[in-house]
């Protein structure tokens, strides 16, 4: 057990993963001997970490310090916010706060991980004052793309610190609660020590447009459908799901929802009052088949090109109750997320193939971003007027970026940061400056392994997927060294087997004349691991893993 | 050998390539007893293609038919419309045609191939008027982004065909030399049976912007950068290379060019006269490094963030001549080609690290695509008013928006077709119409093996990469049935090895179960799969690949 580690008088911020991103999907607050934590998001694995479910946070940080850890503080209900709590209350079962979509969200999930009975789940709301050790937190309703969202404000010994991540400026949101801007504007009056801001669109010229705008290209969409409408979006995206209602409404057709996630996530919304549901109720699968297509419209999920998604089987026609054709127009409302394009354009394409009328983010105004553009960054540090602002939630150059922004803000260069995951901060009297640097994953879910398959496993699942493997198994006479068995060739992923027999026996030849040395067994296994790399280099220009497996018998 | 397969007074159009795309990288006209290739490209692999270095065209319908070939004319010196020239020659040493650039690519492409002393290269340019058995071959000028591109005119017996890809509509192109606009009209007037056109950018609103508007963005930059400027974009970009010179000539630098594909492309182009070299000629290696920061600008390869490429070493700091630091300014002058994205946005982040100014896509205008937008296809249409249109470059949904837009230029619905890759086309007197569909790749290039990796072997790779292997030896006594070997077991990319050995116990626990049973060596090996099978699915929620060697000793 490691006590506090802070020198008295400091505040230290502690980043606990992210894939790269600086406090994005979890980061902690320390202070003498106190811990929160904000957020415990994950992170869908990337394109080099094959066969990954799952990126969670490393939280050994905090369980080091377990019983210093006073809770976890969530914005908002995005996966990437509250998808590791599962993972994470098995070994460290703090109180979770948050507001009460977001609550609602974090219930769904536990329950499906049979977690929900031993949770501690708290409700705060925009007028909480919660004292937990040397700090007292508050929360400021944000907009984003999804309703009940809060920025943080930790009120601590060495100041004001206001962390806010993933909000836009939204004049006309679709719940009708806006940001609150006055009281943005009082924290600045009072004076704010420090800022950690969403970077996310730090690339991105002027204001994120208004999830309004959308209201009207789904009406007029809806209007011009000759038959059946599908609209794909995620499954956590409320606030979406409400204006195809609305527009449904409008235009005399009745919704339907589907996809597991997003029929649990409105079910739970509509409970709690965040979506208020057609008047004729939402549409049973049945109903979605039968009633005449000109009458349907059918949200659902998809928008990534999730293998098993609802659009995806429906793009393959393997949807039960909803056979896209001609006629039909879908509608997907979502970004694509970096490295999920090529899913997402096999989906439109096979949707094309299917004749439906499709329109997407590269081709119509069908979806505008929740996270705010250079104008609501900067519109951010001038209602804050901050001191200092640490840039999160973003890739390096887009850290970077926001950064540099801060600056043109008036704020002072070496009072803005980019800081590399994995970099604790330290918060004194009168500076901030960098501490050491942690560990802090991924931590990779693979199957029911957590943090088993780390980077020797992935190397090996790379050059697997590379050029595959040939394994030899040889057998030797443990008195006489003689060979008695093989050598057998086992090989996968390297060559077609049933082609390539004369390659086969050629491998074979360069095992023999390792063998023929008359080694012993483990220079047997090292020489023929040589020769064979290097003969299938020269021959092919091919790298396969090499495993011999040399048995005295 | 198979024979002229066209019914009399038939024309048949042969998709031979592309990974999904009809008509990318090669395509084949065939009349009578004549066949006339397109193109001979090449595509690189996708992310579900583990291991593929390079994916070509599949050449056995052409290789069937090998006299009947008299020809590939090439219409632009891009890779994915020569690169695969290498491999086909080899076994299809045909004639080729081309501009004097697209050669001089190709020259350099077969002489690294050794190849270039067998290959018969027959240069051609707007005034040929190549007869080629029924086909009268002639080419019209079009802009790009690489100079010296043709559309293939194709004069036949069922009328006049156009085959126009990777062309826009550019007013101020680099080379000064336009759109042949007055040709293309003429060839309208004449009267166009078939339209085959470019679909790249069939999602794109209006025109496609010229060249043009780099120069001010690139003069802007250079007037403003305070050390050096590193511009990145394709090796074969000559006419971007030419941007930066005049830039470079305004502001008082010089220019180097790395990246061994951009120096041997220059070379040649200036050789040919096709780049206006700086008046003090490129700077050497060493000159990059030594003169002062101010005066420099290197033209690289890396804009796609590939690993060996120079932009990429610098921005890991390992590239030799070049070390960029703050104050430097990198402009990656290109957009990400789909699937890149992550790559690409790593490179970035590196470069941001080393503290360098850097624009690129997603930030500034540094990059104008090459390819026309909706108003570019629409005035190709416009121009050439032909009965026929067939989309061609492009995904299936680029194809159908493509489709559509003719139709509304007034092309009969009945005459626009949106079509698979493999279906064969057919071109009568008075109809075209699908006929059958072949086999048309993709074809795999893996080191020295061409197409023998195919889908068996990716399909073990990609299983391989997703939960690794166990190899299970078991030796048997021939006579007894006795276990006198093993189990021994083998694993790699399932769990880490080190830290899972009572996982590896029980699996062998699993496998003494079996063993038990005292079956004969084949049950044995079947009943181990399914018993180690199930054992990891239940045990930790994997499947790895599962290889049982049950050998008698």
């Amino acid at each position: 057990m490691i006590t506090a580690a802070s020198n008295s008088g400091t505040l230290r911020i502690i980043p606990l993963g992210g894939l790269g991103e600086f406090g994005k999907n979890m980061m902690a607050f320390e202070y003498g001997d106190t811990i929160l934590a904000v957020d415990a998001g994950l992170m869908f694995p990337e394109d080099d970490m094959p066969g990954i479910d799952l990126v969670i946070p490393d939280i050994t940080y905090l369980l080091d310090r377990a019983p210093l850890v006073k809770g976890i503080v969530l914005t908002h209900g995005h996966e990437d916010h509250i998808g590791a709590l599962p993972y994470i209350l098995t070994r460290l079962n703090v109180p979770i706060y948050g507001t009460r979509l977001t609550l609602g969200l974090v219930e769904n999930k536990l329950r499906e991980h049979r977690l929900l009975e031993t949770a501690d789940l708290r409700l705060v709301d925009e007028q909480t004052q919660l004292p937990l050790g040397p700090f007292r937190v508050e929360f400021v309703h944000l907009c984003h793309s999804i309703p009940d969202v809060v920025g943080v404000v930790l009120r601590t010994p060495v100041g004001v610190i206001v962390h806010v991540t993933d909000y836009k400026f939204d004049d006309s949101p679709v719940d009708g609660r806006l940001t609150d801007v006055a009281r943005l504007a009082t924290l600045g009056s009072e004076g704010v020590r420090l800022l950690l801001s969403d970077s996310t669109n730090a690339e991105v010229a002027g204001y994120t447009p208004s999830e309004k705008t959308l209201e009207q290209v789904l009406d007029n969409l809806l209007a011009r459908a000759p038959g059946r409408v599908i609209v794909a979006t995620f499954a956590s995206n409320i606030s979406r799901i409400q204006q195809v209602i609305h527009a449904a409404k409008h235009r005399g057709r009745r919704v339907g929802v589907t996809g597991r996630s997003m029929i649990q996530n409105a079910r739970m919304a509509m409970d709690l009052g965040y979506l208020t549901p057609p008047v004729e109720g939402l549409l049973t699968a049945d109903q979605m088949g039968h009633l005449p297509a000109d009458k349907v419209v059918i949200v659902c999920t998809g928008s990534q090109g999730e293998p098993t998604s609802a659009l995806v089987r429906m793009s393959q026609g393997q949807y039960r109750h909803v056979h896209i054709g001609r006629g039909d127009t879908v509608i997907v409302s979502a970004s694509p997320i970096p490295g999920n394009e090529r899913m997402i354009h096999r989906t439109l394409d096979n949707l094309f193939r299917l004749g439906a009328d499709v329109y997407y983010d590269e081709l119509s105004e069908v979806h505008v971003s929740g996270h705010g553009s250079r104008e609501d960054q900067k519109r951010m540090i001038d209602l804050l007027r901050p001191q200092y602002v640490i840039p999160i939630h973003g890739e390096y150059r887009q850290l970077v970026l926001h950064a540099h922004l801060a600056r043109e803000m008036g704020i002072a260069p070496q009072n803005t940061f980019a800081i590399e995951n994995g970099q604790v901060m330290e918060v004194g009297p009168d500076w901030i400056l960098p501490a050491e640097k942690i560990s802090c994953g991924p931590v990779f879910v693979d199957g029911l392994g957590v943090g088993d398959v780390g980077a020797v496993v992935l190397r090996d699942r790379r050059l697997l997927a590379r050029d595959g493997f040939i394994a030899v198994v040889i057998g030797l006479d443990e008195e006489t060294g003689d060979v008695v068995l093989g050598p057998e060739i086992l090989s996968r992923g390297f060559v077609h087997m049933a082609g390539a027999d004369a390659l086969i026996e050629e491998a074979k030849e360069v095992v023999w004349d390792v063998l023929e040395r008359q080694e012993s067994a483990s220079a047997v296994a090292e020489h023929v691991h040589t020769a064979l790399a290097d003969f299938c280099y020269r021959r092919i220009r091919r790298r396969p893993m090499i495993l011999p497996l040399v048995v005295e018998i």
